[in-house]
């Protein structure tokens, strides 16, 4: 192992061999955290290959379960997001798709620091089960069409092993390990294609754009390496995504744009644009323009909510929430933050908001944090709208915890200019192959 | 611990307080070792400014005892290798300059990998003791005027612990670690002066001469902020030092250069230039020509070989070594290696010298390897000498162990070539306060 810190530390690259040695050796304790770590940092520093960066993928997909999805029939596209603030992207994405015939078997995280995760989501739905038996999971895909599900310490577990390591040795944000930590994973869930949501800006993990667009082209490349044919697109998380962050508050919404309620919006816009490269991932459409009107007429007739009301009734939960969303968890305080001024909205720094909500207990602080479901925020304006002063910007859902708190970081997330600010792109590359394609 | 990894890892600067956190937090168990190694390894990548390596040197210095010497009359200057292959400077040196009247208190270390140490060599010599208790250590300075015992562990013991953790993770080869690592032992060591041999060439540890220099540049900084008055020589370590690579082998090559055979090489030139300028750091002579006609008188005059008699006595050992060395261990078979060809000597690769030296048993694969004393090798030629097919090169002075394997590393390590090589410096550059003077 000192060979190989050394190595990688002069900037030269690691085989195969090497990198399946690091990874096995890390996973049964034959190589201690220390020199593991020292490693990592150095990859911090130095980088990797596409070349080292698939070993990676294919060492830490190995060390676990590798899914078999073969008895499901069809293409089966799964979809990942690298996580954001009020992203409920899956909950509307996974009923849509699967309602014009695509099969999704998914596999999800839970929230961690100030981002969400679907799995916490879902749990707010009374009876929701997430953790259920491998058979089961692929029995309801092949009846009902969708099921999502918490990710099993089975699929790999290297994964877990180094980014515990990664997260109080300073080397998270370093792009061949993110890259490499999220396909492994994708990997090890056994689809026949991927979709990768790349967020980009003050509310992402990548604040950067041109370093969101470079793990996006090392994730793509990452899968077409190991025959799975993967697709990226780069969109906007300055802003927090849609209008509600928190679990039960981001299940209304979901449910919201499954009703299509005409509240066009970037959440709709987002999923509509996942969706349509789904369905081209899926063969089932050539075109985006063709894809995305088949979404349409799904939320249009009603086929995609029926199909997320069938989906929440396979997996235990109360699928009466759809029509009554008084059956969802409820927060005992609503309290309005208003604007200071008159003005338009020009920014809304989606990682406060994010932070407003984790301090209300939306949240984990640490991965032993317990979630309250009910508590979040609901904005009512974003950037771009106009709003006079004393209107409600935001609205803040608390249980016992930190409503002043909240309130006051949720207020100065808000940046209110005397002038229209230019409008945003939601989506800006989609990266296919070894090509990036403007948006 | 987290925030200052990450912030290294940027290329900030840490603050006195937060280096003392990180070292006293390791010492004392607080901070795991997985985080000081992405520490270091982010450490190798960015450096570290002259505060922070002084206040690194400063926080490991006061992990332990600091010796105090002050009951020793006169300056005591301590004298410091950054170690090769066949140094046996301190064997001379310590006699020498005690024979002019400068007290030497020093401790020494020991041999591991291919470079051998002081102290393992002083040992060669029977009944030689080198633990022996702080006050007996005192006074033998006092009465003998020369004492040089094993560091004891209550000296810098971060250092220890921080070492054998680079030691594993490959970041030993750091100026900032390196440089605080030798000055927190030395300043802990007690000396008013310290002056450093800083090696450099193929069988030091650092191979690029501009290395070498930033590293003098370093410790001599470091040295003045904590008021130690410190001086540095880089000096040539290509081939190795002398003629002889083993223990009990480098005692003798110690007593033939105090005998003042007349041969006149590079030990003793080289002990002459490092004297000279312990000489003038304690004040006893003001300048370099002074300074070597009272280090050569005291060779000439057989004073230097005489307080070496009374050196090894005073500590144990067998003093009629110096008439008879045969009381030394001798190996059970001596065996030549030859000349492939008519030619001179281009160069000898120290570091492949020493590892032949450590396969015989000279110095220690890991540490807790035996040494045996008796083994080595006394090389016949020199970089510069010219050498006839079938003459003699070298001696291989082997008892049970790996006689064939010492044999062919030993004659890859020496370049034969058709015409004689440029003369190579011994000395390269004295550094002093700011100041590099070329030698």
């Amino acid at each position: 192992m000192y060979d190989l810190i050394e190595k990688k530390r002069n900037g030269q690259h690691l085989s195969t061999e090497e990198i399946n040695y690091i990874v096995q050796g890390y996973v049964k304790n034959r190589i201690p955290d220390y020199q593991v770590s020292a490693f990592l940092m150095a990859v911090y520093f130095r980088g990797m290959s596409f070349q080292e960066m698939a070993d990676l993928t294919s060492a830490i997909a190995a060390s676990g379960d590798r899914l078999d999805l073969s008895s499901i029939p069809g293409i089966k596209v799964d979809k990942h997001s690298s996580g954001g603030v009020g992203d409920k992207t899956t909950l509307v994405l996974a009923p849509l798709v699967a309602s014009v015939g695509l099969p999704v078997a998914k596999m999800s995280g839970r929230a961690l620091g100030y981002t969400g995760g679907t799995i916490d989501k879902l749990e707010s739905i009374p009876g929701f089960k997430t953790e259920i038996p491998y058979k089961d999971f692929v029995d309801q895909v092949r009846k009902v069409g969708v099921a999502v599900v918490a990710q099993t310490g089975h699929l790999a577990p290297a994964d877990k092993k180094l980014y515990a390591l990664r997260d109080v040795t300073a080397t998270v944000d370093s792009i061949p390990l993110i890259a490499s930590s999220i396909m492994s994973k994708k990997l090890a869930a056994g689809a026949d294609a991927i979709l990768l949501d790349v967020k980009t800006g003050s509310g992402a993990f990548l604040k950067e754009i041109d370093e969101s667009l470079e793990l996006a082209r090392a994730m793509v490349k990452i899968g077409s390496k190991h025959n799975v044919r993967t697709v990226a697109i780069v969109t906007n998380m300055d802003q927090p995504l849609g209008y509600a962050v928190g679990n039960a508050l981001e299940v209304k919404e979901a449910i919201a744009v499954l009703r299509n309620s005409k509240q066009p919006g970037d959440l709709r816009e987002l999923c509509l644009a996942l969706g349509s490269q789904m369905l081209i991932l899926a063969g089932r459409t050539k075109d985006t323009s063709q894809a995305r009107a088949l979404l349409e007429e799904a939320l249009d007739s009603g086929a995609a909510l029926e199909k997320f009301t069938q989906w929440v009734a396979a997996q235990g939960g109360d699928a009466r929430i759809v029509d009554d969303d008084t059956l969802l968890p409820c927060a005992s305080r609503i309290e309005e933050v208003t604007s200071p001024q008159d003005g338009f909205v020009h920014s809304i720094a989606a990682r406060e908001v994010g932070r407003a909500a984790l301090l209300l207990g939306a949240g984990r602080e640490t991965k032993n944090s317990r979630i309250d479901p009910a508590v979040g925020i609901v904005m009512r304006r974003k950037a771009g709208d106009h709003v006079r002063q004393g209107e409600t910007l935001a609205l803040i859902h608390a249980n016992q915890k930190n409503m002043a708190e909240a309130k006051e970081i949720l207020l100065n997330s808000y940046t209110i200019s005397n002038k229209k600010p230019p409008t945003q792109p939601l989506l800006y590359y989609l990266v296919q192959d070894d090509i990036v394609i403007p948006l």
